[in-house]
């Protein structure tokens, strides 16, 4: 069901790998509701063939860009704004990588070199998005940015290794950019702090996706699914939200403030409570 | 603008004393945006007059129910039932009352007995809602309940004095009611953690109407209307947001993660620290 | 090892039931430490047998108080003075009750009565004791108030049912009240957020002495137990700690900050993710 | 008052800069309660004059190292053991530089270059730290780790710039590594958020200073200075806290759980509230 949530408003989605990317589900919904927007990823990580069935069922153009460059990002800026016939509205930032991860480093081992990388990708990388923007003047005023993160920012959990440390430093970098960018020019920014994802990105990380089912199994309403965060990402992104800024947003299925379940309990051979 | 967000949704609404309350705005808002509900307040705070004005306009019912009372709130969810046609989608908790704030009683000196009676028609109040709702089965699944409350339940304001302690609890009710309503029914709770607002409530507090232009020069966006307020209430109960739950959201234009705005730097006279 | 970093301090004790008791701990390493102590419960909840035999140990008096009750209160506060020769330094607020945990009612269901009188003995308990310190002056500057707490107030475990509300509350009371008395008088005050321990109380409550293991499991120093909480409320109670107050601290071997242990994942049948 | 609370332990201290710095107070304080310890800093930032003074006055060995480079923290360690006589028990990090800051550069226009160093220097130094330590297993069971921070990891003070951000990715590190050594060697660490503080480095920032007075009127017991740290430092470092680990501990006279003080509403001319 599509309520032209987005009508008029113009996008840059990033992070739309494959179909079962939450930047896919992301940018099909805000087609359905109404928004034009520029997909982008790294050159790197891009597979051409499988973004440009989303470009081509969402009417968009691809830009590539490096996150970490920043004549990269100003590119994209600048092109998205012609391509869509003006300022952007609305930014998806969904970049995570850590080669400690890929090489399975633990995390007391971590590489220095890679978890720099790891920083520069997946943290640095809003800000130099959002600093080229602010200089550019390119997002209208009550403009929204989302940047997806995870819990890890706040408890620890031994699988997600140097990711932790780096979404605690995204998370920072939403609510500093946030203050300044919201005075000057009313745009928001906020982070939504998502349920374990069976993502392709997601799969990547041992023991991710064996700890779904637990995370799944402690949430009340079960985990959030890439579909149901798309459409929470387009609440944000619309006009309905534009209060809400420098905020740290779950969306899992009440995970995050349930310390454990009745389910877990039987599982665990625990004392039904109740 | 209207998206019909909320077409085919019944709620009930608790609170709209008068053209300035955030119930108001959020009946209005849920009106535009398709859904239909029964207005509710307490008889003793009911001002007929105007809320007739509401319920005309809104097409709504109107009945009466002490929240703290089982029997008025068990005849609430029946009739409200009735009168819509079906289970309930959504419900606002808009309820709040201190006598020892009406009376000036400091903090340190609260009177026992209105600090109960606090509690009770405050944050009792959305336990007894709930729990009527549950036993009665009134609530359709993923339907979503919002209760307002104030960051006062986080940090101390002391014109707040013993509604911090009270909202600290409601907020806690949410969680805790989220939980079991979330694994049941998949009815999700929430809490609204609202910027200072003009309210015929919020003027009533000594100190607080003063307040309200401290927030809004430290909030980046300024403070949150009523207006915006119902605007994200509409988002909350809409399906946008279905996995969202026993959360304490902040809408408050980013003032609860600011520490110092330039702003206020400048006004108290301290260097302008860029 | 004794360090004498109580010498001097006079203090009350609420709570130690047995020898089981947090309190019972606090009580006897207070009196390592160098402290003078009034011990004190609820005249319905006293062992007498027992509570003697750790008066006799530490060389504190006995004075009975209901923690509801003003008029107990005052009298607690006046005679420990005489007692002790000079205002209180410390004290220890470790009393919770619930009659419908005790009765073992479901929370969705819970009776009223019940939790009012658990929100009245366990909470609003400590806000009479400081009202009464207060109005007698009968706390030194930079004198430390410390009350026990749990972790359910900010996250859901079923089977805490209504005392996670209630905790929430005794947790904004001492912030609430913090804020007060530390303006006036330099007394902070602090909760302890406490692992879940085998004490009487604690083994009351259905499902929590099974979920005590759990615990166990996932924090990295395992469950904090009674004896060193009482090392950590001492800690407190010193002069090194002068300037924290209005905090929620937790006690827990790091639980409250770990999302999932290997030791858990491995239990589950988890793949090893590291 | 000395308690010989630290006797027979063995620590590591960087950052005593000069005799405003809190790192000096902790060597003063730790060498009063019977510690040993070795004292180090970065060759670059190391005033060697006036270190010499504390090293003399409380009998410890001064060992240069650059805290980015994992050979001289490799150094570091096995020289302090062999110092010391034995595995370290406590560590402080008071490690902390912005680029940035220094230049004042504001935050939006962010040199990357220098905030990677700031990284470099102010975060991953703990890391790096606690790498080596652990590879060499130079620290002992239950041995404690205290960083300090600064509250602009959660909220935003303009001022503070990319330090925010690198204060809470430091805090984050000190979360994740706490897990790791904790389930491993029991080894404990802790962050504490300090007041701002009239140091050397602080009063480096612009407008830190300013805000010094405003923070001050907002703390109900106004800001914790560097000798009270240290009396904090002292306590964590004590085997009274062996259970807290994975915190970040608010050391700063009740300023995080104050929304606003009497104080402060008088002085911007608002209405006494009560």
């Amino acid at each position: 069901m599509a309520y032209n949530l987005l009508k008029g408003k113009r996008g840059i989605i990033t992070g739309a790998l494959d179909e079962n990317s939450i930047a896919w589900k992301v940018a099909e919904k805000a087609h359905e509701e109404g928004a034009t927007f520029v997909l982008t990823n790294a050159p790197i990580a891009m597979r051409m063939g499988e973004i440009k069935v989303l470009a081509e069922k969402t009417g968009s153009e691809i830009i590539p860009a490096d996150a970490t460059n920043v004549d990269d990002l100003t590119n994209l800026f600048v092109k998205s704004q012609e391509v869509l016939g003006g300022k952007i509205d609305f930014v998806l930032h969904s970049i995570g990588m850590s080669v400690n991860i890929r090489k399975k480093i633990p995390y007391a081992e971590s590489n220095y070199e890679y978890f720099m990388k790891g920083i520069d990708v997946s943290a640095m990388s809003l800000h130099k998005m959002l600093s080229v923007a602010r200089k550019l003047d390119a997002i209208n005023e009550w403009g929204s940015v989302v940047a997806l993160t995870y819990m890890a920012a706040q408890r620890t959990y031994p699988f997600y290794t140097d990711m932790a440390d780096i979404k605690a430093m995204l998370e920072s970098i939403a609510r500093s950019f946030g203050y300044h960018y919201g005075v000057e020019k009313k745009v928001r920014i906020n982070t939504v702090s998502q349920s374990p994802t069976k993502t392709t990105a997601g799969s990547g990380i041992k023991g991710f996706g064996d700890f779904f089912d637990f995370a799944n199994e402690i949430a009340p309403l079960g985990n959030a699914d890439a579909a149901s965060c798309a459409d929470y990402c387009v609440s944000l992104f619309s006009d309905l939200t534009r209060m809400v800024t420098m905020q740290n947003l779950f969306h899992d299925g009440g995970y995050s403030s349930t310390g454990i379940s009745m389910e877990i309990m039987n599982k665990l051979g625990l004392e039904n409570a109740e």
